[in-house]
């Protein structure tokens, strides 16, 4: 009853090259990069019985048939095939890729074919740093470099985005840290790290997100399961500085992130990726989400990487759970259908077509 | 199917006297003091939709009309009359209204009068220390003055409220600050002040609080989006003292005050506020508050501020959530209807009229 | 429509072996150790509804019939027929005992006759370490003693369990506390302490924590109510070591508990206690934790504790939960009938039995 448009996308990676087994198929489902425990199998969680409830019928088998059969039959049309297969009945028209994770996934302008869509690219801050510490022989060269590369960064891609400061709380101190601070950390770092080191000094990736806030493109910023109450600290310091906050990946915390999002004009926070994960029960977080945030401040993602299915599910499951949560307070009379419908329509693109920036 | 009776309203601040252009009314609706994003409207929010819901037919209107023909009839009706009509249909016979709130707004007789219902007076802690500050020439003059004042509110009004104690964890300590202290930070916050400015040292507000505690009369307090966990302890230090907690404005931590509300016999907590901000997706939170808290601990509020269009949502969805929780285990068969009857009066008026000794 | 099998109860206690008036049972029903606020009662909580909804039926009364009427027939059957036919009706085969607590509870086998199903012992880490305690003369006596008993539980028991450690954060350290620090402890216990003096020092209580986890039998960890943060730390230190962590008793943080189930192999959470507290709302707090858990990480427990009628709702509530949640997936068409009844049986019986290694 509620009618969804095109949707975009505005959190994703690309989808793997290679033809998958059971097993790796498997490990992408559960998301954690460990095996499952002995005696389970990540094809009993949400994702997994959507999975089987949404994709076999993309490919020509009954719903719900076991992962056997349909890795047979995803095998059977090779893994271009049934990617666009897949990602062509997601009903998303433009992808924002984070690019910033390994593995051998297709590229922003391949995802964009194979899904017959617009794609673009969403820079990872901390995959920037150390790609510009492996070149950069002094701190000097590196700091230098890297305020260059993060706003260039800002004037080529849709978005910047951090996975890392949350967990470091003292990454996102509502005052950036100060300039011997920041050369003192990076020599330490510099200094014992191998080329291809990981980025985790908290000062540095306080200093980085300082950085990323001045680029002035949304920063989208990866919250995970701990206490958001830092988070609130790092809004309140960046309000009015002209640069958009976007919140990804709060569950379980995803009411906090509705809540910031209610109470700082420049914070916004997704819907999505908390969904795809929770499958059948995904119309009671999307309720959730939908309590305290302002309709204009929610942007759709899926959130998937590495297998196409999950780009599906994620598209499916928020769709249907739009349907019947707006759909029911219709129903009962809370909403007039044309509010439901326009706020349907910000939340699957209009919002995120405004915060980035995106043609209509 | 469940029959609410009238209301006690037992959290609430009065009605703006003035006229309300659009901007100034949104502003309300946001409740944040600030201005929405760019390219948003308070209006695309739950509250935003519920007081369209609900408030037009109040003043002759269709349902979901839009927000500036609403506000031209409300222009057109007055600020008095559309005041006093919105009020006299929330079915609130009794407001517990904190006048510590700045801005133009009704006071406890002209709320009363303008909703044809009783009111009392709660007093705000913090506000009462400003204006003894204001007044008291020496540490010594304000310490004593704090204590008169405080102990001269609890004989007069109804509760005593702190909304800032929460935001400072040492307030909550599970003791109070020795006289030391207190004299040093009195001292402190006199020397640098201004004539009306605001107090926010955690000594001085925990000095506050356990003088309010030791005056006798149920205390609110308002618990804000942080983490719930310093509150336990003051929960716990203050059992067994005679005085009540009123646990404000839980959510999104609801379920833990409805959790400290089961453990400690001294401990209530609201029902209310964070459902008019969620509006359709109210009965959820309704029945999450209804998990751990013993029915007897919970008391009806609307929290409203500024605008009787805040109240008349405050109560309807009240209404509403409860008949939708309460009769729908009832028509499950979980409850019987006597007991959902008992329950939602005790919820409604019963409790607060027990906790706060109100008349029956 | 879903067919629940014969239940394992993984985590409760005994039942009380004396007859009941009024009040004990009131105290019972609330938990807390505390009585009710004045003007309330315990019978006024999901729980107390949920007894007089299952329970009267069973000795013969309609169901929601007074308190008083309850408890009259339950002493004219006297505490041993009516027990026996309150836990007979559970539809529980299986009980993992707890057998830590004070009181006068039936024993495991009495449990076990008491209910015609088998019953296997949980040890209390805490208990363990002050009987020894009591027992030993030195600190070194003492140490020995300890290990030598947590290991012999290890060997008799099916589980063993800690309920003190995560009131103290520092006891869930990532890494086992030092010989001289434990020494160091033990000797500041054992001298300040008399016989049957409890355990609450937080080096201790992490000494006795590792101690176990090198004893390979399943932990369970009760949750309580904290911030889950320092469990994810213990969880990620303890990975790969062999030994299975149960989470019990996570609400609020039940989605938390779920979701380092999700993460970490070894980490199991328990389903039931919250929703036998929950009662008539339970479909909500069960669709939470199935939301990120994989469906081979979750075990029901009742939790309950003294009362037989707590074993009674802490088993209809769960299985009523599990058709009402799984069979609304069916009916919506998000999951396959087989899954859901595959999963319930996995809930309900068959992950506990291959965790803790029972006869099928």
């Amino acid at each position: 009853m509620i009618d969804t448009p095109s949707l975009v996308d505005q959190y994703c990676h690309g989808v793997l090259r290679t033809e998958l087994g059971l097993g790796t198929f498997e490990a992408h489902l559960g998301g954690t990069g460990g095996p499952p425990a002995p005696g389970t199998t990540f094809f009993d969680t949400q994702t997994g019985f959507a999975v089987r409830r949404w994709c076999p019928p993309l490919l020509g088998l009954e719903p719900h048939c076991p992962p056997a059969r349909y890795l047979a039959r995803r095998r059977e049309l090779g893994v271009l095939e049934s990617g666009r297969r897949l990602l062509r009945a997601t009903g998303i028209s433009t992808y924002l890729v984070d690019t910033g994770l390994p593995g051998d996934l297709t590229s922003v302008p391949e995802t964009a074919a194979a899904g017959m869509a617009d794609a673009h690219e969403i820079v990872r801050l901390e995959l920037l740093a150390e790609q510009v510490a492996d070149t950069s022989g002094t701190v000097d060269a590196f700091l230098a470099n890297l305020a260059e590369a993060v706003h260039g960064a800002a004037d080529s891609a849709v978005a910047l985005t951090s996975v890392a400061a949350l967990r470091h709380c003292a990454s996102v101190a509502p005052e950036p840290p100060g300039p011997g601070e920041v050369r003192g950390a990076a020599g330490r770092w510099l200094d014992g790290r191998t080329v291809g080191g990981r980025l985790t000094d908290p000062v540095l990736l306080g200093h980085l997100l300082w950085i990323a806030v001045a680029a002035g493109r949304p920063l989208q910023i990866h919250v995970g399961v701990g206490d958001p109450l830092p988070l609130t600290g790092f809004a309140a310091a960046t309000a009015g500085l002209g640069t958009d906050l976007v919140l990804l990946h709060g569950y379980p915390y995803h009411r906090h992130a509705a809540h910031l999002a209610s109470v700082f004009p420049h914070v916004y926070a997704d819907v999505g990726p908390a969904l795809a994960r929770t499958g059948a029960g995904a119309a009671a977080v999307l309720a959730e989400t939908l309590e305290h945030a302002p309709f204009g401040k929610l942007l759709f993602a899926s959130g998937s990487r590495g297998l196409p299915e999950l780009h599906v599910v994620g598209a499916r499951i928020f769709r249907e759970a739009l349907e019947r949560v707006l759909g029911g307070w219709v129903r009962d009379g809370a909403w007039c259908r044309a509010d439901a419908q326009r706020v349907a329509g910000m939340i699957a693109a209009g919002n995120a077509r405004r915060v980035y920036g995106l043609a209509g």
